[in-house]
Order: structure tokens, then C-alpha cells, then sequence
């Protein structure tokens, strides 16, 4: 039973330095140059041992791949939640996008994060790509788009959006906003929807907006 | 006049070691991890004096924004090249976006760098990213596109090469072709395009690929 009581305290600890690590990771992430930090000036800015880096993690490499990771999944959940209401596929997928290429205002570290490092997670089986994958199949059964190869269409789609992300950085509220409109009308476009509906849809009031600044 | 001789002398050897560098860096570019190549290693490779790295670069980092800043003005170049002899502005953009998609075959190298580090030259000077643009603005001149605002137009275009040639690597030829005729129709119809006539566009025979592979 003692035993089993400091097997957890040392678990919880081991999960916590992996935590520190991670957190570290992502406000390096989000400077310039930060990726060049060695790992002791990671373990210092995590204020854990420079040597229980490597309980955690072989290279620093694996650390930030594991700290874009979550911050991608976080964000494709927080979608989820957000566009759970929502009716028309289209409107799903145009939500999804303007809010993340909005990530640019709301969350300007994970934006980063994505400008810097995402292309290698457009194939990635969590975060972003599964879910766009997801919601441009649903609009295509549901008759909404005219997609091509699914495939292409999502490299389309997060190729567009890190590339509007990285475009924005430093812009405006208002500059932001009308971008991620902007790339959400062109996305319809391209899934065959006429100009003017899909700048209706692109510009429905977004689920959620007033809670997601907390 | 000796002296004049010395000098050019010099200046020549001066030039023949930053293009080894960059040609070292741009072979490490293409390389899983060679960018975390030490200064030693790339001299090395580049077969020149140590020291001499700083004589043209602060940092690595410079030295590999000039290898790929030299491969996309390079194939810029050359895309200017084989569509100087089309009339509709739809297909130079058309065979400029399918040629640089299928840069993932001709030139994997190249490929690779812009899958790597592409994003960031989104915005730049020179390269892809400017004649992009002037395509973009061309069709919408002759009417031939319908874009809202040319920047975004812009990102998403860049935005969706990179996303294809990044998902590409490592697939068949005909895939590699498939794709790029893809992206291009894709594009095409995000411009306004009805989908019969932007595929149909996106298919037209390629300028000068008989020659490209040389």
C-alpha cells in the first residue's frame, strides 16, 4: 500500500516534468530562434533537472514535435465542441477554418507554432487533418461539395490556412478577420459552391466567439 | 594592374566558396536533420577553410535562406521561360502551379527545400511568390479570374503547392502528375472557374516538359 502510494507520487511527478518539458517547448516554439535553445536552457525554462529531459524525450526534435502535437489536438477539440451545433456541413467546415486561421488574434503562440512547423502535420493522424478530412467528406455525402480527390483537397485546405496564418502574422483584428473569411470563401469555391453562397456561409455569425478569448 | 589581376584573382575564389556553401546547403536542405548540420560539417562538405563561413554568412540560418531563396528564383526563372509562349493567363497559372507540384519528381531537391522551408518565402521578394501574384492579377485582368483580394489569392495558391508537394514525397510519377493537374483545377475553380473548364485547363499539355528533364 506504501509502496503503491509513492509509485503514483513518483508517476505524478514523472507527469508533471513531462508537462514542464512540454510547456517549455511551446513558449520556445512561439520565438524566433527558439528551436535553437539547448536542452539545458529548455530544462531551466521547465525548471526541472537538465538530466530528466531524458526520461522523457531521445532528441529535442521529439520534445517540440510533441508540444505542436498537442497544441493542434487542443485546438481541433476545442472545433469540435464549438461546431457541434451546427446543421450544414458547409457551415461546419467554414467555421472550422475562419477559427483557425483566427487563431492568428486569439492564440498568437499556436499560430506560430503552426506557420513554423505545421506542413510536416498535414498528414498527421491527430489535431487538425483527421477533422478537415472529416468535415470536407461529410459536406461531399451530404451534396454540399464537389470535391475531387479528398486527398488533394485537404493538402488544399491546410495548405491554404497555414499559408494565411503565416501571411498574418502581426495584422490586424479586423486584417485577421477578414482573411479568415476570405479562406473560407475561396475553400468553397474550390469545392465547387457559387461566389455568393459561399460568402453568405463564410460569413455566418461563428459558434462560440465570445467565450473562446477566456 | 598586377594588383587589379591579385584582386579579381581573389574576388573569384571569394564567389567560388560561397557557392560551395550554398550548394553544401542546399544538399543538406534535402537531407532528414541537415539542417542541424554543425558550421564544421557543411564547410566540409562544401570542401572549404572553416573560417571562411563567416566571410559570406552570420549564421547558418542565413546561409540556408540563401540555398532556397537560389532554388525557387531559379525555377521562377524558369517557369517564366516555358510559359512566355501561352496566351491565356488561366493556363501560365495553370502550368506554373503543375510544374512546381511536379518539381517533387523532377527536382526532389528542390522539392524537398520548399516542403521544409517554403512557407516563409510566401511573402518574399523573389522567387515563386511575386510571379505567383502577377498571374493571379493577370487572369483576374483579363478576366479570366474572379479573386477577391490578391493576397489571399496569393497565400492560398503558395499555401496549397507547398501542402501537395509535401504530401507527394515519396509517391509514384503518375501520382506526382495526377496530383499537380489537381491542385491546378482546384485553384482554378477557387478562382471562379466552372469545374468542366478548369479541369479541362489543368490538363492542357504542359510547355517544354520534354526538355525539363535535362
Amino acid at each position: 500500500m506504501a509502496d503503491a502510494v509513492v509509485t503514483n507520487r513518483l508517476d505524478r511527478r514523472k507527469a508533471r516534468t513531462r508537462a514542464a518539458l512540454v510547456t517549455a517547448a511551446r513558449a520556445l516554439l512561439a520565438r524566433d530562434g527558439g528551436v535553437d535553445a539547448s536542452i539545458q536552457e529548455i530544462t531551466e525554462l521547465a525548471d526541472v533537472g537538465f538530466g530528466s529531459f531524458y526520461n522523457h524525450f531521445q532528441t529535442k526534435t521529439e520534445l517540440f514535435e510533441a508540444a505542436v502535437a498537442e497544441a493542434l489536438e487542443e485546438h481541433g477539440a476545442l472545433l469540435d465542441r464549438l461546431t457541434a451545433d451546427l446543421d450544414d456541413p458547409a457551415e461546419v467546415f467554414a467555421a472550422s477554418v475562419r477559427l483557425t486561421v483566427r487563431l492568428q488574434k486569439t492564440h498568437p503562440q499556436i499560430a506560430r507554432i503552426m506557420a513554423n512547423t505545421g506542413q510536416q502535420y498535414l498528414g498527421a493522424p491527430s489535431g487538425l487533418a483527421p477533422r478537415a478530412l472529416r468535415d470536407i467528406e461529410a459536406g461531399a455525402k451530404a451534396g454540399r461539395f464537389d470535391v475531387g480527390d479528398a486527398a488533394v483537397a485537404l493538402a488544399c485546405t491546410g495548405g491554404s490556412v497555414l499559408a494565411a496564418v503565416h501571411l498574418l502574422e502581426g495584422a490586424s483584428s479586423a486584417k485577421v478577420d477578414r482573411t479568415a473569411d476570405e479562406v473560407a470563401t475561396n475553400l468553397l469555391r474550390m469545392f465547387g459552391m457559387p461566389t455568393t453562397e459561399a460568402r453568405a456561409v463564410a460569413r455566418r455569425p461563428l459558434p462560440g466567439t465570445s467565450r473562446r478569448r477566456t
